[in-house]
């Protein structure tokens, strides 16, 4: 060993003396001193946010354990943000020195457009010149003596790529897979009503409100900001309500309305943002006919993405039931995530939604797949999506208040806010009431009085109204909406989440034993199926099919869509029994006897059974 | 609703015409243009790599049904990585268009180190000036004409953060947290051993070959740089190797050996990797002191991360313990995973190497932890990370093939690449034999001639040689480096792994039954307890406290390790009995009744049943 080193060390000097007119080297020494310290500077801020996240876990089972009930977890993850933001922000400025430059274009053209991509030459002593790509990273408004502040903001600062692409579809994907499908299809007319015509009433009502406060305090925005602002921020978050639902058992059809909503408008809101930006294109005339073509293209993305995911959904389940692949269960727990995740990036791929493609894929793997998977892969998918979501969402509301204080494309107005807060509650209650009161004429239960208040009040925003005002903040008027955005989180999630459980108290609305007695007894008298209300994964919809006194399900539509799920696609995409080769024509026994399986043939599972 | 529409309609006419003079609106337009093409780009990418990864878990269920040996899946994996890197490069050049702009500095000043900002000013028609920021993202040489082939290169090619922070800690985490205990411990000696003079044989004799056929060929190395590429390649995987033992039950000894081997020297080649870059600094005269300063320090980071991670673990249990989270599974898993992260952060932060903090944190949860949580936690996190690390595997060799054809840091030399296989090859042997003799003198049961055979050939190269290599590409002689890495990396992946099997059988290792049996008789002979040789997470050491005749047992440091552990860490740190109650002096009482659980008076789980 020691001849090693010696002869080594001799080796080492020869070649550095050699090798000190290598004019590459001082170049090669910068790369890795910056390599180096994006490290250092990555894993900080990494550190920063996990540590913060098992605060965050451990308050949160402080808080269930000892039975707190008024901050919410989100409040308090909040609340954590902020305060790591204010450290970053007055405390954290020393942890990174760099160097900046300005630049000129070679040719001395003025620049009309931000580029993609800039190319400068370095020359490095002794060496010979090179060239280095910079990519652009974020586009802003920035004054010089910023600029401490926004190097730590570039590290700190998530790409809004990577909230859409990483850090939302779990969040949907589990909300859809954990779904109580029961009392979510029962109510699926309420829902959908509720999805489309209110959040569009929401949208174009906040717009308006908003265009005449601007108006008339002359604050300089455009309608189309406006608008776009309505339609953001008309999305409401599931996360923070249904966790406070959850912890008190609140009445079924109470909670499947509201967490209908919060989880489907987030595609709804999506796609109107993305028509109200396009409208851009076509700038000078917008007539009623372009109206016209934008509501139905918006209802081909929802439903298009709607079909795509539950397709992908429908495609795993087959190909689950045809492979046999559940005798490795890691194989088919990843095939199943990354499936799940494949029906997001297709519709996103496609310039479809992914949000709701990822949401009926969650919907038709609960369905049909979970059936097919081993016990093993049952429990792995459900916890892992599970934790994943919670941790994502803990992670979320912790960035949404850092970003308070550590970015710098917000600009903060109370008074644009306070119209917000104005606006957004008015245009809530603009189409809570009125929908309910039309709803109520054909249906049954009706929606009582309490219930609209609280969906009223369940208007919590969160991840997505965040994510898409944060998409783009070139301008000054962007970073406004981008601010408020923030701060409508902020106290919609403090306030109205921290005071959900008081309210649910102050409308008498039924939670704990009550709404479990309450449903029991509902159910007794509507259905002759009590066992299967108990809320789980593996509810399932036609077990309703008894004629029971439910009004939904003797509507036409789901009475055939029943059929055909028990008929047709349960017995092609799952074990269950009657296979196909009993619910088909005899003439289609070639095709029916190979998509079924032998557990089918030996019957091993009955309908209900497996599901 | 007609009324709304018509409403708004004439409000976002009357506002774009009043909006036109706003000079913003093309900056704005080109953001919003930026973003959506760049969100386009990433999900794209995304759906190549996940609809891979699919087609490889399809695959490797093939495989796995159909009983085909020849190919291991890693190797799959790879060959479809360099199919799709493939089809980027020639057929998908034109996905993305984009302008890039050379520029000047504003002063004129020559740039001597790529500064990490550049700032451009814009100036959209009719508006005002406004500045952009450009963060260097990756800096290499380039002609003009390959343009295009690096934005994509840059868009589909993760950074060398992403794979150290993100990718390699859980599958090493799940490295230590799924180890076989028992027999990697009986055989830590010859591992350490292995692990810390082998890979710096190994480091030294390849970076001295490679010197001696460079400077004889005369390709203008430096032995800084070749000893660099020594340490980085010393590096051996664990993935494929491992796969194929697991799938064949291979000899418990030598799978330790080889695993052991293959989890430790990552650490020791990433530790090396840095001493020998920041002899860069002390360039001049190097000498025995600072070779031994550098030995120190290697020590120390080492035991310095081990140790840390140990402790980070040992924490984990302590809260676990004390604090019944274990009644909410979700926020334990949750706890569980983000505490096993930390132990990563926290040791990069301290300048230490997280990967060996990562494992040992791993190996102290699986010992300690374990124990405490609830039965659906167990059996969570085991799944967790495997699932986790089974995907992050296949998306690093994936990944490794699509870099072959897609990055632009790469330069191939045919015969650099053969002195690499040549020089890793021998200084491989360099080691193993000689080790082995060395061992041999003292060690109970030898290291036979064969098991030395297979640990030679069992020196694949992975994941941390690939990163390790592409974390600096500044100089064509580094990106020599980085695409001979690759090189080695698919070489000895596709020959070495497909042939394991082979070479088992050739080399009359004993496996599937026969090493069971053999490992049985071997066991039976030895200790007391063949119970607990069943090869589980919930294996432990402690039960070879009963005086066996395994010569490791009888030496010093371990024996007073397992009393330790056995009376003092297991009664703190989980709820098995005997109590610290009961271990400790009974002065030591008031502490020691704090620290007893309820359940460890209860003794509800004894010793044993509890691991």
């Amino acid at each position: 060993m020691k001849l090693l080193w010696t002869i080594s060390t001799i080796l080492l000097i020869s070649s550095t003396v050699a090798g000190s007119n290598n004019g590459n080297t001082r170049l090669d020494m910068a790369a890795q001193r910056r390599a180096s310290n994006i490290h250092r500077m990555d894993t900080i801020i990494l550190l920063t946010y996990v540590s913060v996240m098992v605060l965050i876990v451990v308050t949160a089972w402080a808080f269930k354990h000892y039975r707190f009930r008024f901050i919410h977890e989100s409040g308090v993850t909040l609340f954590y943000g902020l305060l790591i933001g204010f450290v970053i922000r007055y405390f954290g400025l020393g942890l990174l020195q760099s160097q900046t430059f300005d630049v000129i274009t070679k040719n001395k053209t003025i620049v009309k457009e931000p580029p993609d991509y800039l190319m400068l030459e370095v020359k490095p002593e002794g060496g010979s010149r090179v060239s280095f790509h910079y990519e652009l990273i974020e586009g802003f408004f920035a004054d010089k003596r910023k600029k401490i502040e926004q190097q730590i903001e570039q590290k700190s600062v998530f790409s809004p790529e990577v909230f859409f692409n990483m850090l939302i579809p779990p969040i949907i994907f589990n909300a859809g897979y954990s779904l109580k499908k029961r009392h979510f299809f029962r109510n699926i007319g309420s829902i959908l009503a509720i999805v489309f015509i209110g959040t569009t009433i929401s949208c174009f009502g906040t717009g308006c409100l908003m265009f005449v406060f601007t108006s008339i305090f002359q604050m300089g925005y455009s309608f189309k900001e406006l608008l776009f602002f309505g339609a953001l921020i008309s999305a409401t978050d599931p996360v923070t309500i249904i966790s406070v639902f959850n912890d008190m058992n609140v009445e079924a059809d109470l909670f499947a309305l509201i967490f209908g909503e919060s989880a489907l408008n987030d595609a709804v809101a999506i796609v109107l943002s993305e028509v109200i930006e396009n409208f851009s294109t076509s700038s000078e005339a917008i007539t009623l006919q372009d109206f016209g073509s934008a509501i139905a293209g918006f209802a081909g993305v929802f439903f298009g993405s709607l079909m795509l995911g539950f397709m992908i959904g429908c495609m795993n389940a087959f190909l689950t039931k045809m492979t046999l692949i559940s005798e490795h269960a890691l194989l088919e727990s990843s095939l199943f995530v990354l499936i799940s995740y494949i029906s997001f990036l297709v519709a996103e791929v496609c310039g479809l939604t992914g949000i709701v493609s990822v949401l009926f894929c969650g919907i038709a793997q609960a369905h049909y797949t979970y059936n097919n998977l081993s016990d093993e892969s049952q429990s792995n998918t459900k916890h892992f999506f599970h934790m994943v979501s919670f941790i994502m969402e803990s992670f979320i509301f912790c960035y949404i208040g850092v970003s308070v204080f550590v970015t710098n494309n917000q600009r903060w107005s109370f008074s644009f806010l306070l119209f917000s807060l104005i606006s957004i509650t008015a245009s809530r209650a603009l189409f809570v009431y009125p929908l309910s009161w039309l709803l109520n004429i054909r249906r049954r239960p009706k929606i009582p009085k309490r219930y609209q208040h609280m969906i009223l009040f369940a208007g919590l925003r969160g991840a997505m109204a965040f994510a898409l005002a944060g998409r783009n903040t070139s301008t000054e008027n962007r970073q406004m909406i981008f601010a408020t955005t923030t701060a409508v989180v902020i106290v919609t999630v403090l306030v109205n989440g921290g005071l959900t459980s008081w309210m649910i108290d102050y409308l008498q609305i039924k939670h704990g034993k009550d709404a479990i007695e309450e449903g029991q007894r509902l159910e007794n008298s509507m259905s002759s199926s009590p066992a299967d209300q108990h809320s789980d994964l593996d509810e399932s919809v036609p077990v309703t099919m008894s004629p029971g006194l439910n009004p939904w399900d003797k509507a036409f539509l789901p009475r055939k869509w029943y059929h055909f799920d028990a008929s047709f696609m349960k017995p092609l995409l799952t074990h269950a029994t009657p296979s196909l080769e009993q619910t088909l024509p005899p003439f289609c026994l070639p095709l029916t006897s190979l998509l079924t399986s032998s557990r089918q043939r030996a019957g091993e599972t009955s309908s209900f059974d497996c599901e």
